[in-house]
């Protein structure tokens, strides 16, 4: 790194924004180097489906080496972001420090607990791929458990699924884990109580999927409780879990063995170590051109990035982190040319889906709106396109196709066992 | 589990021999109840590929319920066997007792370090699926470091990957690090120094896959050496493994990050708390209807039994384990029956096949020796047809000809990363 005279550019985080400036910034005079904690690109819309045994490590990774194969002038270090030292113009890390001429930050965004620390303790985010495997063995482990129980108390909370939040990541989380408690776990524990089962979405507002038109709510609600027989509790606010039983403000208790957190989202703890203005979601905030403002070098996109559009900051969705990289790259190749005409950003809506369940999902661009199976077909086609590579989508094709046909579910590893002798 | 009249057979371990006692079982008018410490059961002759990234934990897996979606009476019961109770017909887990009238003892090996302590406290078994994981992302987290490296002694220690053991394990496994290394790492690394990286095997006789003809022997050495580039040591004994330099009996040192331990299996300690007489390796001497004398309602077979035939213990192999299974299920039912007339088991030699590396194999069948391609083409048909069901073997061989096409290995994912925020 920086062993030519070519400018060197550090990227920090290789998620949807981050590969992206690489792979825009290969095609130039310039060093390039992504760091990131893991080695992999995860593709976090499909991470639900890793929780639920649907899809496995191999189809929602792609090493982010991978990307860069023929790419001589974009390398890769693996470490994890600590901190900033912006007057030298270097990025601070646990394997050591990078000298940058130019540092983009896409570094992304973790759960929210929103300060409740005994729902942090004993629920689980959904964010990174070592939370969701842990889902995945969590859940399998809570069925083993609750076949081996003779207490039908102690089973029913075995056999509670609780997910929190109503964005897309608890509707599509609760829909999966309906249909592996229903068409999977129905059929192979041959002593299983179906009625000391359920899966229960819980939002703190009266609706779920905000973004999308009321219609489309009351579909999602109507599609989750009648067809997925999902117990939706609307205007149910948490305030306490320990682990066994979840806590409502109104009073209500639901006990559980099983908490998935999806309700809200904040930036990775490193943007505070800019020292510069965040927002309460703990995302920094940028110029119009993307741009730190006491740091014209340092670019912000993403997730940990808060940008303001029709006076509300964008949603932390993966369209934006593309669309920011593209007119980050523009702008940082006007400020290598010696240029100072920087571009303004301007996010431009594409629209917003989910997926329920097998055959359902809502589809809401522009005044455009569809549900049902064409919708859910829309889903899946748009999702196989943004999987980082062929040879991922088309294994990802194939399973999805063959637990559409047989609702069979063979990536149920329970891999977090200790190994005795 | 024995809430019917019908009497209830027990089958700790669902290796290959365990899943076929239970299947075969299962068509009989009996309760069936298979115990294992894992909800899945293992492919392990393909572990090796897990562990150098062609195959993912979905490919090698196949949940163990799955088995038995259909047939209601087995069940499984998630837990670790850990001693006996004969008198009784009690098997002791660690979630409590089962109670059997037969009792099929199918619990497998584990990796055998010969007492020497600081090899087995440094260097990786394979014989789980949970070691198989840890190698993997060993391996990849050592290029990881050596990339970021400025040391070439580091960079070489950490790129040094010793497999011990000239068995199939180590014959493959070192062939298939080799590929990873050359067509994979070499082409995404921009700065990797080859020179700096080598693959190396160790054996302690001076032979390679001691059941093959001499021939094959030659040709395996042959093509690891000048195909794949492999650092094929014969007699070399290891002493002592630190972590960091791995010491020979003629005083020889070799610097490695890697130690592959694949030198040799014993059974699972399980076997000792029966009482009876065990081999060297740990293996409970069997009578030739594989009964434990003592216990004629106990059978044991695989991996973790010792069967004499012809003045020898039968090889520790997936054929021995699923012929004994059918031998046994017979036995069995002539027991149920109440009769006495006992069939003993022999072992039919169906040859033996391993795999060097992308189109190299070498096949042995009675008299018939094949390598090359066409017995690279061979080993790939009978482990897909060995593999444990249709929905796998799809994706394997997709994987596998992806890999052969473009020498791409996607299965790249470090998944043991501590996450902070």
């Amino acid at each position: 790194m920086g062993t030519t005279n070519r400018k060197h550019i550090v990227v920090v985080g290789a998620g949807f924004g981050g590969v992206k400036v690489a792979q825009l910034l290969s095609k130039e005079p310039v060093d390039v180097t992504v760091v990131d904690r893991n080695n992999f690109h995860l593709f976090q819309p499909l991470l639900y489906q890793l929780s639920t045994s649907e899809l496995d490590e191999n189809e929602i990774t792609y090493p982010i080496r991978a990307f860069f194969r023929n790419k001589p002038n974009v390398n890769f270090f693996m470490a994890h972001a600590e901190g900033f030292r912006p007057e030298e113009k270097i990025l601070v890390t646990d394997h050591g420090n990078l000298a940058y001429d130019y540092l983009v930050l896409a570094a992304g965004a973790t759960t929210n607990f929103f300060g409740m620390e005994s729902v942090e303790k004993n629920s689980f985010g959904m964010k990174t791929l070592q939370e969701s495997i842990a889902i995945r063995n969590h859940v399998l482990r809570s069925f083993e458990q609750a076949s081996r129980s003779g207490d039908p108390e102690e089973r029913r909370r075995l056999m509670t699924f609780v997910c929190v939040g109503g964005g897309p990541t608890g509707v599509e989380c609760a829909g999966a884990l309906s249909e592996l408690l229903y068409n999977v776990i129905a059929h192979e524990y041959h002593g299983i109580n179906l009625q000391e089962a359920r899966v229960v979405l819980v939002e703190a507002t009266d609706k779920v999927l905000a973004m999308m038109p009321e219609s489309l709510q009351q579909e999602t609600v109507r599609v989750l409780r009648d067809v997925r027989h999902v117990d939706v509790r609307l205007g149910a606010q948490v305030m306490d879990y320990d682990g066994r039983e979840l806590k409502f403000k109104d009073g209500q208790v639901l006990p559980t063995a099983t908490v998935i957190w999806a309700a809200g989202v904040k930036a990775v703890s490193l943007m505070k170590e800019l020292g510069t203005e965040t927002d309460r979601a703990g995302r920094v905030v940028v110029t119009p051109t993307l741009q730190i403002r006491e740091h014209p070098e340092i670019f912000a996109i993403g997730d940990c990035a808060n940008f303001m559009q029709d006076g509300r900051p964008l949603a932390t969705v993966a369209p934006v982190a593309t669309q920011q990289a593209v007119v980050c790259v523009e702008n940082i190749k006007t400020l290598l040319r010696g240029g100072s005409n920087l571009k303004n950003f301007v996010y431009k809506d594409v629209g917003a889906m989910a997926t329920i369940c097998r055959g359902h999902a809502v589809v809401a661009m522009g005044s455009m709106k569809m549900r049902g199976f064409f919708a859910w077909c829309a889903w899946m086609v748009v999702h196989l396109m943004r999987l980082a590579g062929t040879y991922t989508n088309l294994t990802v094709v194939y399973k999805w196709f063959w637990n559409f046909l047989f609702g069979l579910r063979l990536g149920r590893v329970i891999s977090d066992t200790e190994m005795r002798d």
